[in-house]
């Protein structure tokens, strides 16, 4: 790396603070030209004392009241009650001060287990004739929840329809390794079998994906106590953890991106073409469903065949035998599943909102994050949706004194995450070229909190500055640190050692609603949560993820008690959109980016290195991508010269590297995508 | 069509029209934020004087004098010679003020035949052991270049090697319409026979490709005196009809758009991955070769099978009948094609040179052309060349008097174009990001002539209106009409009665150098050249198309003997550049465009209704396809409404409401392209 990280961070952060500006008591003529509006006029000084006062705007009680008031009932994907809260807040954006609000619908392919019909796994006796056990048909509802209908019980959305019965195997987490495991150590073939696997690890997707490559007819997941239950908690309501009888929802796609499983590319509008349901992307040719682990004992217990590694036992007092089938007396016994989950094409809402721009309306900050939840959503996703109500509410406070940020911000409510970032996704194919022509940055407002140790940040390179100097503006939530900066407290917990002396940040994967922004259309993007000790906590997600216990209870008694922490976040999320849309020269730093780059091919060069047969065999060289970082690092450094002499006085020269600076992302976008997978470029 | 075209017009033109700018002698504030440099004052008053200068400074002499000093030598794509034309070009336009010039370079496959084993194809008696007649190994070479050496001779690049041997059917054209016909009416089966065909009406590739899919095991491509003759015309020298023993060189790939075969969709470096040469992109996989048609005679004379319908028949004094073979005492003959062509990867060199934008020097317009030629390239695609070299040293006269355009002017000869647009679209591949964002119009310079009747335009419906405006600026090249603009003259011999008073402009379809940019990137692009009538001229192409008598002489003294025509395409082709370039506002107008979608969708709606049947089976519609128009329309008013109440001292305004112009032709491009045709977009 050319420069270090300090000396980056410094040139840049000159670069951000917009003191050169004129000030407003310049000639008119100057103003004339510098300012599209006259109310563009008040943010080009004070800038950094405006971000201060949005900031300080974002209550931690205003939060906690839209978390309550949004966790009273379900909003599943597709349903009267989701749409209702999608005009509620729609309605309170308008209020609030955004300039428009829109209900943008999409006609999706979803997926819904049948009311009269429902999922459950069976166990047979021997002579397949008597049933031995059922799984349950729902979880216990949680108290003060007792008189709400329309709770969808546990089930994988996209399912196969039917009836497999047959020998159960048990193949861990259904990862390619467990499967190659079976094969060859245990000499265990899973074809014809139903298996049997424990969520965690990987996306359940692929879990499904594996177990069709088997041959598997049907596949189970449960939720092991190794995984969703920390040491030394309670289960929910007397504590955090995952009951027996709480199961995770969750679809079962392998979309790769597609969005809409029958309009891949293109936006489901009533225009569109549609794949037959049989052709459509992604969906799973066998059934699975999902069960807790009071469920799981019984289908477990007495099964045959091999002991398991230990790295395959979980936390329930079984001895974890693999199968096929069971043992001893109960030998006979199979396993029948019962799935009558069907798929059908139905109308999902986006709720768009805008803040037009005052002095380039042709620029646009996203903030988005999905509405839908299996059930009442209480961490997933409400906890992110009453901090983006929260920062429309103070962001429209500002608009109301006659403020306006210099970009474009644009607040998305999205629909369907949970069922493969359908709401998302189509409104990216819908408005492909435009985003693609103007995007500076999506920041992506899904969960606001999975643990309750410090902040986490997953982010495209050219935004680390940008996080590092507004965590620094924020005050840390943890209590007895009141006057430690935010930036401090996440330091002090998660050191990015082996990289630098700073706040770890990672890289963003998928899995969420910034993805075709991103991963598709090349458009600098991050995420912020809160979040557990990774180096200690080593159970999946946070227990009760997807589970009917994701109430409003469960943050305020456990996660969040004085909401300061989702205000946190909330601030960091607010601050990213305000520096973006408002700063005069855009936020990215691009020198980081290729300190990044330096890492990422270095990183990839151990791993190929660790093969060196194969490098040999196909003769495989790093020297070109090793040229071509240094060559993106050298021109990134001269990049940054040059901003800083640039003509502030010239607006044409400002949009000029802020054009570049915008399309930085995109160059980093094949468009022709992975072998197989056009949507991801 | 919501307001006459006419009306459209006036009101775009006076949006070009550049009276409403501010003089320099304005507060020293306002330049200062109007200008990004001191060199951009001069061309925003005047703009219209220097667009007249400009044009004056345009010389048919020096025309007439680059296509003599640049059709001395073959210019064969990766060869020494054109390499060293290469050279000379870059000096030359680095001479003439161009601020930067440089060679790029690519190694591309390209294919040759061997020099020590030529190509021919023998008749063989009824023992098939003894040669009845061979073709000719070379076409006769014109008077004043018998000393030349490396004179390439007759072959279809990229043909498969072999010795096929077989049965001799006559295919006509080879289109599938012809196929269809052999196969239903007429029950011949290519399949093991070796087809003819006849030059015209398709591309040569596609003549291949239908052959393949009929069987044939190889095919030969000849000129009929029907296709490349004109009636009432000497061969050439004495005229510029083809002479019997001159055959068309030219590539047989169906590359649809993929450049070089061996790196679809990426550039063609060294750090690039080449795929195997059995896997390339439309290399044909049965011999071909062309022949001209004193050696078609022999091939077709005595031909047996059913006798052919009219629509069948050439101009040789033959039966034309369809085989297979031939009848009576020849009834054994055979035909045997003997091709060694070889395909090799080769280095290419593209001229790149520029001038930077004095305003937006991010903002590029670019005008390229091939430099390789089959041979001399007198017509294709020197007459090309030479006025492009004329237009880059006029362009350099203003440079030289300190005028700068507003946007950057990127000039290109590129290379390979022969072999399958190969340079233009390794330059594109490898600059597709930068020029997806900042290519506002590309304008393509291959052969500037092949007719003496009047001008042609090929362009997107964006730049009709200024097509126009340009050509009522240029005075007819046409003798005794020293007094009319080239729009009246073209006017009057090419009216486009069916659409409108005023000469007929075509879309753009494929086969030069603009493909990557038009079909692939979508910028705005458009070609002008002097053609024939085609009313009344019937034959293809003109007639001596890629023969060895495409000379200087044959321009000289048939086609534009005073070098005026070839000067009005080099004025329709600068004013082009000048007002992309200069113009204040970009010369792009999306009324036009509203227009001509309405006009092509009527066009596919009548197709479609020939057929009810199909219509109703697949309830085809097409209100969503006409709603859209219709919307597209009224957008496409209100925003010239806008541009009419536009704050041209806002210069973001103007950069907003230019990058909205330069984005419309990207809208039109699908990210996943056509089925099976990916660069197709």
């Amino acid at each position: 790396m050319p420069v270090s990280v300090e000396e980056q961070i410094e040139v840049h952060h000159r670069n951000f603070t917009n003191t050169e500006i004129p000030s407003v008591r310049q000639s008119s003529s100057i103003q004339r030209c510098w300012f599209a509006r006259p109310s563009g006029v008040q943010h080009d000084h004070a800038n950094d004392s405006k971000l201060l006062d949005f900031l300080n705007e974002i209550q931690a009680d205003n939060i906690r009241q839209y978390l309550r008031k949004f966790t009273q009932l379900p909003h599943l994907a597709g349903t009267e009650q989701n749409l209702k809260l999608a005009k509620e807040i729609a309605n309170e954006w308008e209020k609030f001060g955004l300039d428009s609000v829109e209900l943008v619908s999409y006609d999706v392919l979803l997926s819904y287990p049948k009311p009269e019909q429902p999922n459950y796994i069976s166990i047979l006796n021997q002579f397949g004739n008597e049933v031995i056990f059922n799984t349950s048909l729902t979880e216990p509802v949680p108290e003060g929840y007792e008189g709400v209908s329309d709770i969808v019980p546990p089930y994988n959305a996209f399912s196969a329809k039917g009836q497999p019965e047959g020998e159960l195997v048990y193949v861990n987490y259904g990862r390619t390794e467990d499967f190659f495991q079976l094969e060859r150590d245990m000499g265990i073939n899973c074809s014809g079998k139903i298996v049997i696997a424990r969520y965690g690890k990987i996306f359940r997707g692929n879990k499904v994906k594996n177990a069709i490559l088997a041959g598997a007819k049907g596949i189970i997941l449960f939720s092991d106590p190794a995984d969703y239950c920390a040491p030394g908690v309670d289960v929910y309501p007397s504590g955090w953890n995952l009951p027996g009888r709480g199961a995770q929802r969750g679809n079962v796609l392998n979309l790769n991106g597609a969005g809409d499983p029958l309009t891949p590319g293109y936006p489901a509008k009533e225009y569109t073409y549609r794949a037959e349901q049989d052709e459509g992307v992604g969906l799973p040719k066998i059934p699975v469903h999902p069960i807790g682990y009071s469920d799981a004992v019984h289908l477990l217990t007495n099964m045959g065949g091999p002991h398991p590694p230990d790295s395959w036992k979980g936390a329930l007092n079984i001895s974890y035998q693999i199968g096929p089938g069971y043992k001893g007396e109960f030998s006979k016994q199979i396993v029948r599943m019962n799935i009558y989950t069907s798929n059908q094409v139905t109308r999902i809402y986006n709720v768009i909102g805008r803040i037009r721009g005052a002095v380039e309306p042709d620029r646009y900050v996203i903030l988005g994050g999905h509405r839908d939840a299996w059930v009442f959503g209480g961490i997933d996703p409400t906890s992110g949706v009453a901090v983006v109500h929260e920062i429309a509410r103070s962001v429209g406070t500002l608009v109301k004194k006659g403020w306006k940020p210099r970009r474009t911000l644009v607040f998305a409510s999205w629909d369907a995450e949970e069922f493969g970032l359908l709401g998302s996704t189509e409104w990216a194919e819908e408005n492909a070229k435009i985003l693609q022509e103007r995007a500076v940055a999506y920041i992506n407002a899904d969960s606001s909190i999975e643990g309750m140790y410090t902040l986490r940040v997953d982010c495209t390179p050219s935004l680390h500055t940008l996080v590092y100097d507004i965590t620094k503006k924020i005050s840390s939530p943890e209590p007895g640190e009141e006057t430690m900066t935010l930036y401090d407290s996440w330091h002090k917990r998660d050191n990015w050692t082996n990289e630098r002396n700073a706040p770890r940040i990672s890289k963003l994967g998928s899995g969420s609603d910034f993805e075709a922004y991103f991963i598709r259309l090349g458009i600098a993007a991050g995420r912020a949560r809160y979040t557990k000790n990774t180096k200690t906590e080593r159970y999946s997600s946070y227990p009760v993820y997807h589970s009917v216990y994701e109430t409003f209870e469960l943050v305020e008694r456990f996660y969040d008690p004085s909401f300061r922490r989702l205000q946190a976040v909330a601030r960091v999320r607010a601050g990213l959109i305000f520096q973006l849309s408002d700063s005069q020269l855009l936020p990215l730093d691009c020198v980081e980016y290729g300190a990044a780059l330096h890492k990422y091919t270095l990183n990839i060069e151990a791993i190929a290195n660790r093969h060196p047969d194969a490098i040999s065999r196909y003769n495989v060289s790093f020297d070109s991508l090793l040229n071509a970082v240094k060559n993106f690092t050298s021109a990134a450094q001269a990049f940054h010269q040059r901003l800083n002499e640039l003509d502030r006085y010239n607006p044409l020269e400002m949009r000029m590297v802020n054009d570049q600076l915008m399309h930085l992302e995109r160059a980093f976008i094949d468009p022709l995508g992975l072998p197989g997978r056009p949507f991801y470029r």
